[in-house]
């Protein structure tokens, strides 16, 4: 018998110990990188780790490892994800990829010894960048080598305290941080909740990732003349709000003519000096355009950019461009895909193929080597919010899948 | 010889005395209603006056009035504008109005002697709003009715400062505001900067104006459903910030196909929260509509009614409007027409007729007695700005215009 066996009692547990750390109001959750709170969670996944015979160690970049070690000499299976939280989040984004891979390499370790190949479950430090705006995906980020001895004492937190002071504090040597790379992890599988409504439309527990959508955040600022409200006709006005309505617009409309998975969003909208009586002077947005087809995040992104310049042109404005934030699609690993389809058929979990609209960590992994994902359904798609919720029966559901690739993968 | 002789010398001379007053900047002035800066501005009109042989007193309300007694009994011919400016404002922004009716009412009392109704020229208390902003048209309101001792403890400025205590302070009674009252005005003729581009676009000196404008300033806030931008399709999102680019390209696009004299503003707009990776839950965002015709007025803001419900329904937002100001529009009295466009031709000043599209005190004392208003051409239309100027051959050119009707009507 090869179909390994999940404890929903022991996941419903660890969600509840996991939730409990750090708790805010009822059922959320405020784990800020390398806070007391931060160093707790891990703390108790390392406990998990040694209860179930599993070697613990900490990386110099802020990451836990729980390994079950392999018979066989030769480069890991890592599954995991990360423990810090947004401020507030809930008890499921990230820590329900620690918490799968634990419950998964437990069970096969207690179910069928230990593993051929090396299995490894990380708890990885600051993805959101909710304490340091600029480090998301610092431990990812440190493993592939995108994070530095020189980042330590630029990164600052709100109250000004260093990314590298916060290691000192937490006990760890921001001076090591280059040796958390790794060139030994054959592949990283991470489990995710979705974040977004597409399973719970589709009435489905799981899906398997085929991609990491592209995102590309672009701030914009449109500049005009500043004039009396009343006193200056409409046909000689160089209006920025008028010229970002129409963009806004625009971009907004293009993905919806797209459709799935294009996505574009502007949150952000400052016009400059804001008075209900002033024409303004400037506009500045920003524009946040996803599409997991590098071809059609392209084409997108020129299509973004020549409606800006034919508005600022016809209304007699100029602009400023500048991208503050560019990930390239990832597309997960062929052969990955094909041992989660095989485990998802295998343990009779009924799943989806759909890309990521959200960034991960596994982006980062894909530097290093062959990535892919499970999404786990969302309640209502809320995420980054106390409210976040999943139902245990999807959550096990979807561990299962990763559980079962994993026995493919390392047994 | 009945055309009044305009001193050109002497009309720099008052405004660059004036402008001395709060200067700010090498232009501007930062002259709050009941500042010491303010008092010393009155002050220096006040002595103006008393120079020129006029009565000088102060109203219970804040406006100080300067007499040429008539000969006859019966209702006043009054001309004057307002002394406060901006946060900092320029040099012609109301004060050029009480320059120039003392100018005018002293150069007919000099060049032709007592008239025979009494003219009388007031310099008018807090119209910007500049210091309180909830008290805009303060003085005038006084005159007609429209501030009374319970305003004086509600209304305050950015320092907590109450207007009564701010009246004390400059040796005004709050108590007494009820007596600035006037049902003896017999017409008002305010002289002001244009603070808009039309009359240096038509390459003329001044304008004559048959109507102010109707303003409204509506708050909007669009309500949708906060989610993930990269997570949640567009096919199902609520965006308000989608709702509001096609509600500001509609009303901005509305008031362009109108054309002059209908304009429509959008100066304000917030996203909540504002994130770049956040579909915002809210927007709140200010539309500034104004048209000087009646009908034309209710036929655009009823559009715009119409869109943002049709906007709202369509993309499943729900919305909350409020009206934060409402002035309708001031039509100039026909006699008070003819008596300009004769003084115009008198003193052969090139004139057209236009609507303002800026509120006035002259909207105010509309309320009381007939009115009408004098523009003089701005220098690129700026105006609450220390960059706001006018040529001083144009001033001159109003003031004729005033003079020669003030000589019509009151001589």
């Amino acid at each position: 018998m090869t179909h390994p066996q999940i404890d929903a009692q022991l996941v419903e547990d660890m969600i509840l110990q996991l939730g409990a750390i750090g708790r805010h109001s009822d059922t959320g959750v405020w784990r800020t990188a390398f806070s007391p709170e931060w160093v707790a969670a891990n703390e108790t996944v390392a406990k998990w780790g040694r209860d179930a015979g599993l070697d613990v160690n900490y990386d110099t970049g802020g990451n836990l490892w729980c390994v079950s070690q392999g018979r066989e000499a030769g480069p890991s299976i890592v599954t995991g994800s990360h423990i810090d939280s947004q401020c507030p989040g809930g008890r499921y984004d990230g820590a329900l990829g620690i918490i799968a891979g634990m419950v998964a390499v437990s069970a096969l370790y207690a179910q069928f010894g230990p593993p051929r190949r090396t299995l490894e479950v990380v708890s990885l430090c600051e993805e959101e960048g909710s304490r340091f705006p600029t480090a998301g995906f610092w431990g990812s980020r440190a493993l592939v080598g995108r994070a530095g001895p020189e980042d330590c004492n630029v990164v600052h937190d709100a109250d000004g305290v260093s990314i590298g002071a916060a290691m000192v504090e937490a006990g760890f040597d921001p001076k090591r941080i280059g040796e958390t790379v790794r060139d030994d992890i054959a592949a990283f599988i991470e489990l995710h909740i979705e974040q977004g409504p597409v399973l719970e439309d589709a009435g489905l527990p799981a899906a398997i990732v085929d991609a990491i959508t592209h995102i590309r955040q672009t701030e914009v600022t449109l500049y005009g003349t500043s004039n009396h409200a009343g006193a200056f006709p409409m046909d000689i006005r160089n209006d920025p709000m008028a010229g970002f309505a129409e963009i806004a617009s625009g971009v907004i409309g293009h993905a919806e003519a797209l459709g799935r998975p294009a996505v574009t969003t502007i949150g952000h909208c400052v016009p400059e000096p804001g008075g209900r009586a002033i024409i303004p002077r400037a506009v500045t947005f920003t524009i946040d355009a996803r599409h997991p087809d590098p071809d059609a995040a392209k084409t997108m992104y020129d299509a973004h950019q020549t409606l800006i310049q034919e508005v600022a042109t016809r209304r007699g404005l100029t602009f400023e461009t500048s991208v503050l934030l560019d990930h390239p699609a990832c597309q997960s690993d062929p052969h990955l895909l094909t041992a989660l389809d095989t485990a998802a058929a295998k343990m009779e979990v009924p799943v989806m193929h759909m890309a990521s609209g959200a960034g991960h960590d596994a982006q980062q992994m894909a530097q290093i080597c062959p990535v892919a994902m499970i999404f786990v359904r969302s309640f209502e798609g809320r995420s980054h919010t106390p409210e976040e919720f999943s139902e245990l029966s999807d959550c096990v559901a979807g561990i299962k899948v990763l559980a079962a690739a994993l026995y493919d993968l390392a047994y």
